[in-house]
């Protein structure tokens, strides 16, 4: 069974890390650029490898209720946009002061902390003039989710929350709101744009892949707690045993490794079982959770 | 002549800020606040004072057009959004390392280096979601400007830009490109989002409206660097000679104090001149013209 989906996976992975990939080299091509400086920074934390989980996420979820691809480019390129300049600002000194980043020196290491910040200000900027440029006639909401899920109501809510609890000993509950926010606001965002921009506001099936979004966020950092226990630097392309190195609160640190495994799936499953309302064309987003927990990196 | 239309700029002034101060204030009433330190840093660099220049700008340019005071509360809100958002980094040890700005300590001083990254970064994503939220027919072309001339094509390139420039002997020409960047491009685009909320693309009004914003964004700078000379950190609310003291190129450094002086108000009578073509109503961007080379901060 893992062997039959993880193929299928693949294909469609393949295909979304293609598109989304041309869609951000292109915004880099023909143009001249005012500080070739920043862009080369910005092309570097953009560019240089990446999962492309989000954009990947906005594919399936909107081709699952019937939108084509090409519709779909500007808002999974506007959540990697978001995505990536979220961890040029996070690897900062000031923040979690990280070296590596997938295989990499992180931007303000290959650059400096000055053009680090910028670089990731300019990708913020560029997400939205990304999703507005092609005019959907949604895109004020489009805008509001994907602006709702970044800021001071997602993602770096999250990561305000994550530096605060450094060091400080804190429950379950506090560090899934803490998670909510960080990983999982853009996570649901990218199945939300991906949804909306298929369907109206008040199709029932938004509201099942609402559900199997915040199941597989929250999945997704679990995952992540248990590879900075389980696995190595060199594959995992950032500095394993950081989270314990930095005393920052994890998902094996309060519920062991075997429960923090059990909790991942026990989330898939759920996952799995929002998406029945939308039968077969879901098949890939049940196919994506399962690879969620399964992945090395 | 300065008293008439500075009686009358005034009273604009205090209506538009007071407009502005609202909406923005309004943005963290009456809801839970994810992270209440982050907020806290938010309102700090974004209520505590602030001459709301720009947001004055999209209500005269709008207004000189015939829209309502109440359909360019969101840009005018955005683009003080952008402009909070640029002082905080700005202000960073790893950029400009500034302590004092509008009188007050900076958000790095008043919270620290992390918070004030993430509020910079969550009122940038407050912006996009405030001018989304209404829902305007010209949406996308609004954001569009918000976002190029808050980005790589705009304000940050300016920044870095300026970076780069710090110690450096540059000429006038790259001066004026960075300073076109830095500064000049979100004053041009208060301009042009409150005349696109007005009118549709194709109004000639909005060609006019463009060479006025160009001259003023330009003359804001120069008499910027003017009142780094001539001015004192109690009225300027920051510290008078940092210029200087920091080797960064400036146009009294290049041109003399009165070359200086001289092309700021050369400028001035360029962008009056632009605004010929939209008669009466565009008097108080006139008057507004004149006040940003006599204020004294």
């Amino acid at each position: 069974m893992v062997a039959v989906h993880a193929t299928t996976l693949d294909a469609h992975r393949h295909i979304s890390s293609a598109r989304v990939d041309a869609t951000l080299t292109a915004l880099f091509d023909n143009r001249p650029a005012a500080s070739p400086r920043l862009e080369a920074a910005m092309r570097h934390g953009l560019l240089m490898g990446g999962k492309r989980l989000r954009p990947m996420l906005v594919y399936l979820a909107g081709q699952a209720l019937g939108a084509d691809a090409q519709a779909l480019d500007a808002p999974a390129a506007a959540v990697e946009l978001i995505h990536a300049y979220s961890l040029i600002h996070d690897d900062l000194p000031a923040m979690d002061d990280d070296d590596l980043r997938r295989g990499q020196p992180t931007v303000h290491r290959a650059f400096d902390d000055a053009t680090a910040i910028l670089a990731g200000d300019a990708l913020q900027a560029l997400a939205f003039e990304v999703i507005a440029a092609d005019g959907h006639p949604r895109l004020g909401a489009l805008i509001h989710i994907l602006a709702s899920a970044a800021g001071r109501d997602g993602m770096v809510a999250g990561q305000a929350l994550d530096m605060a609890a450094m060091g400080q000993s804190i429950d379950t509950a506090v560090l899934e709101t803490m998670h909510a926010h960080k990983t999982g606001a853009l996570i649901e965002a990218s199945v939300r744009l991906g949804g909306l921009t298929a369907v109206c506001e008040d199709d029932p099936r938004l509201e099942a892949l609402g559900r199997y979004a915040r199941a597989i966020g929250l999945a997704f950092q679990v995952h992540d707690d248990v590879l900075d226990v389980t696995g190595n630097s060199a594959v995992l392309g950032k500095t394993a045993g950081a989270d314990a190195a930095r005393a920052k609160p994890t998902y094996p640190g309060l519920l062991g490794l075997d429960g923090a495994q059990h909790k991942a799936r026990a989330l898939i499953d759920d996952a799995v079982a929002a998406l029945t309302p939308l039968g077969k064309p879901a098949a890939p987003l049940a196919d994506l959770a399962h690879y969620i927990i399964e992945r090395d990196h």
